[in-house]
């Protein structure tokens, strides 16, 4: 077993933060947050200490309808700017790029001319090849890039391999590991970690680590996987994300000794933001019915259609799971 | 770092999970749950294969009047025959009794002629004498006893040593370690766990583990202290218990491999009966003011308050636990 890597004391300096709530949280609204709303999160998140701010998707609009969702589906350059500027922080700007889902050679301008800073490429194991041609491009226009390689809990370990093979001879910077049915445990996610940290070792690659809260584990696993050397840690504002949501952010920060972390302006945000869009009605988090898809590896469909259809009878839906 | 015990796949036999929901759950509606609530739950615990039902407390009704709490605050022999009977079953019934609040050497029978199988002596570290009087006491009596010690995420390593070493040469069957404040994290309530361990090698005794979910932690820290070696495991219907509540039932049997344990019984009993006590007003469950308390390693009265007192000023609540 490899060692932890720091203590609980320590500061970790390899680590990054990246606040994903308008694109893992845009799932649960459809992308409609207010321009106010979006604002108020880059300053709490600036201020926060956090390392990089995710604003959605650059979705396909030849596949998705601009009018169907809200501008953070698509994340054009110039909604980017109009909340942030030129961006005169140090937190960097993140985006993410669906394998299949984007046109990734039309929608990306050269870096120099980008306030985006990062290029997130999500991909199944199987559209590695796909997530690497993407990545080589936006690696070539000049961003940072990373490889978030999804339910991996339904990967075989020699798909894994070789995955990770590929992507280690490639430009990406930070490969991620993510729980996307939330099924791991604390204990094989750091096995996974382990696998994830073996294979960049001696290269300047850092791992990440996406959690989702189905089993109510997505923080403890965020730190496990960290505590062995994952860098990269995703979370966003009170787990907001679809289904069972993710890692909090403010339990991370709580957590991290790094004294640049600022819980305090976090929770601020919460108080005059986050419970507003509760009582608005955008439902996400543990719940029962996440925690029977997690627990038998199995993407969060039908949860999210129970959670939606305003059931309550657990028991048949697990016997409805059971069955197919 | 000592090795885990089994692995994920693998049935432990030496588990046996304690319900503790009408114990730790009566902290948060005074105890009064109704009969037909606590004769439901019996059944659900038996169809799900819990191996011990902890019934509430036995606590001296000099120092609280009867008539200022619901029954399971008292836990007389009649009342618990009133809901199981002789207990014609493999399900274990067991009893808390607070080392300082409670009349033992007048409220327990001998074992022969109760009901109860298993006393379990709560006290803080210092209390650790008076335990074990309590615990000869109750061995004499013929019961299974067990020393939960809480709040030891406030104890030196010194104190926690020297009351394990006072216990191992007790009588006691099993030793807890009750993670009173929610304050441990996977890495040290393991480590933690495998000082009780190694305290206890070699003997017959047996390492139980108590969590509080305020930093979202109570699973993962009760698999984990478990994936090293720790056997009983508590847990409470929909984690209900005091502030942010206990590791939750149905992720444990959800987790746990050993067939005996029947996930489904105990969904149709959430259903059935722990939605309406959420309805009718019983609060319970992780929230940002118990995270605080736990992130600082603080008792949860302030935060219980900050509940009770429907603020959501968690900002200014920060400041506060900061400032004293």
């Amino acid at each position: 077993m490899t060692a932890r890597k720091g203590n609980l004391m320590e500061v970790r300096r390899d680590i990054k933060v990246l606040d994903a709530t308008i694109r893992d949280g845009g799932l649960c609204n459809n992308f409609e947050f207010t321009d106010e709303f979006v604002r108020q999160l880059y300053k709490a998140n600036v201020r926060s200490g956090i390392d990089y701010m995710e604003f959605g998707y650059k979705a396909s609009r030849n596949m998705f309808k601009e009018s169907d969702f809200g501008k953070w589906k698509f994340c054009k350059e110039e909604d980017i700017r109009s909340i942030v500027g030129d961006n005169p922080s140090d937190m960097k700007i993140a985006v993410m790029a669906d394998v299949g889902r984007c046109d990734y050679k039309e929608d990306f301008l050269p870096k120099s001319e980008s306030v985006i800073d990062m290029v997130r490429v999500a991909c199944y194991i199987h559209q590695i090849p796909a997530a690497i041609e993407m990545i080589e491009h936006f690696h070539t226009l000049g961003y940072e890039t990373t490889c978030n390689i999804m339910a991996v809990s339904q990967c075989s370990t020699e798909q894994i391999e070789q995955a990770l093979e590929m992507l280690v001879v490639s430009s990406v910077d930070v490969i991620y590991l993510v729980d996307s049915y939330g099924s791991l445990y604390p204990e094989n996610a750091s096995e996974l970690a382990k696998t994830y940290l073996k294979a960049v070792e001696g290269t300047d690659k850092k791992i990440g680590f996406h959690a989702h809260n189905n089993q109510n584990l997505a923080f403890a696993n965020t730190i496990e996987t960290m505590s062995y050397g994952v860098s990269y840690l995703d979370a966003t504002v009170q787990g907001m994300g679809r289904g069972a949501g993710n890692c909090a952010a403010e339990l991370l920060l709580g957590f991290l000794k790094n004294p640049k972390y600022n819980l305090y302006t976090l929770l601020c945000f919460i108080e005059k933001y986050m419970l507003q869009l509760k009582k608005d009605g955008v439902v996400w988090g543990y719940d029962l019915q996440y925690m029977l898809t997690g627990q038998l590896n199995r993407h969060p469909r039908e949860a999210i259609a129970f959670t939606s259809e305003g059931r309550e009878d657990y028991s048949e839906f697990y016997k409805t799971l059971l069955e197919n």
